[in-house]
């Protein structure tokens, strides 16, 4: 059935079958329109990642489809051509040790965020369940960035703005780039892509809130701290624990 | 295949799969992501009430999986942690006695009314059929009340606002909680879930109208006296009565 | 099964059944929450009309639920309670004998217009296909046509509005009820279900028009008048003809 | 079962089966209500190409159902009326040989463009991956044209814009017609609908992205180069190549 089979690793299935999942679940989400995003997920033990090929549908993404890489950009495993984003996700695999999984859509309002050049500040506990502050604004590439190494060089904008804001990229796990669209991290793909649903809610969140008090702004700093412990800190006491 | 059912009380389990299938009813809805929004009901006879278990995915929800708590907090049945805004449900059961249950969401469109600490009028009929009245906004919590006991002072701060009011919880069973997202009442969970999408849809509609008529308000007093008391009023024609 | 069997007139069958369809496609065709709708139809020859019963899951509805009238508003046929809007629809079969079948709905945008008090006009050909010019607001009623009847006085006054401006229901084939919500027109319950429809997405057009160009109007009226004649004129070869 | 077969060519099923399946996933893209659009696809060796029949619901449609014409718009097979947009579909095709498939929608957003006469710049990569520079706007026919051959004129009155901004229509495969809706082209009937839902959800996104920064425009022509190349350029490294 598969010709590849021969040539797999078989102790990596598992990260194939996460990373298959996490991407044929994104149309469901309602975060992508054709195949217009994808999901990656990394084995910090072995030092290599997985992430979807360019183009496939994601219905018919079967585990064995999914593209082996290390952390220097090779292919280790599989026939197809990796995203076309894949040097966008190494650079911040290779940045941020803590993140696990990445997330990449053009969800329509995360999205408008970018296209606007906007920052997404906290209006409300959904988006401090989430990320702990404001959802930062990565700049545009210059000429010369583009015409050397694009998606490189997209990691590498992304890298620097959380560097500057001193961010740590698991409490605010996701940044929007100007022109663009939305990237979104998180332990591995599956959280990753949970913060792109809850990435994408706030910001339409933010857009109806905006109708409603055009001067709305970040909510106080304990109301916060509290809905991000709670969830995230050494004493969170939301949802069953480690089981 | 249950661990836990030797020690569950038979005589709960109407009480069990009442609210399961109302958590279970969540996503269709439209009104809840991820795991964010949580319906109770309470068996007012036996003091006891049921609460969905925290951060467990509606469609894995069983019956067996609910929460029975005692009108203290106390967790009677049930193996899981029973939802993070548990103390919140708990305080607003204990002050109205008329309340069979209540649906906390984060929708999308109520919750930017909550963002923007907007208050939700009657602007037509369809608001009226559900709320007699305005919807109300909760005032955000204080440091002291977030750090002291944050859910439970959430529940403090709703119902001090709705007797400052003089509302009755059951003629106009929403808040918004400023910051936050809304709170809905009614009989039984099944009736607080309804209310929650009654919610939202009138705060949807209210943007929209807005849109059109940024002055639009409060209908007239007869015309939302009339819908509301053709459907709640002692001479109500709406539906098939006790059918 | 069904206690109202042997009460039944089986030439009625075919309205009941048609009815009943009609109104359980409501809340696929995105128009409806909960119970708010109701689609109706006449028999012209026999003087007879049918109805959905009030606060009946659309799901749930049966065509033996369905509720037979006849122009007196005298029940004929059915024991469950018909819809709580049936005078309305009762004055409005009685003054057009055009009309042939009537749906209401609270669609979120339609609705926004109503509650907004803002005519829909024509911008464009999706609305010049279905309404041939303006969609109308219908005023309010007074605290004594509440008082008197409110749902008679509903049907009084969007015949009054029709009348007052000269319209073919059957030509702009829908009102919007200030305060209240549209009601649309057809041949049968189905042609006044695609007119709901249509209403609903020329509603959701025009707000999003005006974001774009907040003067723009009717379109002019030889575009009008081409779109509207050759999908309803004498000429028409939109569709497959009579087959 | 069918009664036209007898007369059918079956060397053109598999056009007649690529135009139905089309036409038939143009209800789950979300892009039409009711009957509201049509797929088309050419083959060009033979000079035939198969549409959508007229007012036909999409999920009844058949292979067979599909009409059949020659360049000179004569029916060739099949016996239902062809789209009321025949005539707009085949001046494209006589016009641009390049163009391989066509898709007419009334598409909410692309329409409200369309009816706010406002053409669609490029303010973000989602765009620039499929369309390479700003859609544009077509003129309104003019009365006499309207009353001549209102279909014909439209298709003219498409490429007349096409060429006067030097459009290479498969580089920018959208236009948006003043007062009606978009029509999008591709390689074939796929692609065009491919090209239909990017259109849409760009112009969504622009509404949004012009709620958050009302100057927002066209973005740096670098950007816009290196996304369209990289999936439709001659180095294209976008998807899986031939395969």
């Amino acid at each position: 059935m598969c010709k590849h089979a021969p040539f797999m690793d078989a102790s990596l299935n598992l990260l194939r079958e996460q990373v298959c999942q996490a991407n044929r679940e994104l149309p469901d989400s309602g975060l992508v329109c054709l195949t217009w995003g994808n999901v990656s997920q990394i084995d910090r033990e072995r030092g290599l990642w997985a992430i979807k090929p360019s183009g496939v549908d994601y219905l018919d993404l079967k585990p064995d489809d999914i593209v082996i890489l290390d952390l220097e950009g090779n292919v280790v495993e599989g026939s197809l051509r990796p995203s076309s984003d894949t040097k966008t996700h190494l650079h911040l695999y290779r940045s941020f040790p803590a993140i696990g999984g990445i997330t990449h859509t053009h969800s329509p309002y995360a999205t408008a965020f970018s296209q606007a050049g906007r920052e997404l500040p906290c209006l409300g506990t959904t988006h401090a369940d989430h990320f702990h502050g404001t959802v930062p604004v990565v700049r545009a590439l210059t000429p010369e960035e583009v015409a050397a190494d694009y998606e490189h060089f997209t990691g590498v904008a992304i890298v620097e703005r959380i560097r500057e804001l001193e961010i740590n990229p698991m409490h605010i796990p996701a940044v929007l780039q100007h022109h663009h669209a939305p990237f979104t991290f998180g332990k591995n793909a599956a959280d990753s892509l949970k913060n792109s649903i809850a990435l994408e809610m706030c910001a339409r969140m933010a857009i109806e809130t905006w109708k409603l008090a055009p001067a709305a702004n970040s909510i106080p700093g304990h109301v916060l701290d509290k809905h991000h412990e709670r969830k995230h800190g050494p004493g969170a006491y939301y949802g069953q624990g480690k089981a």
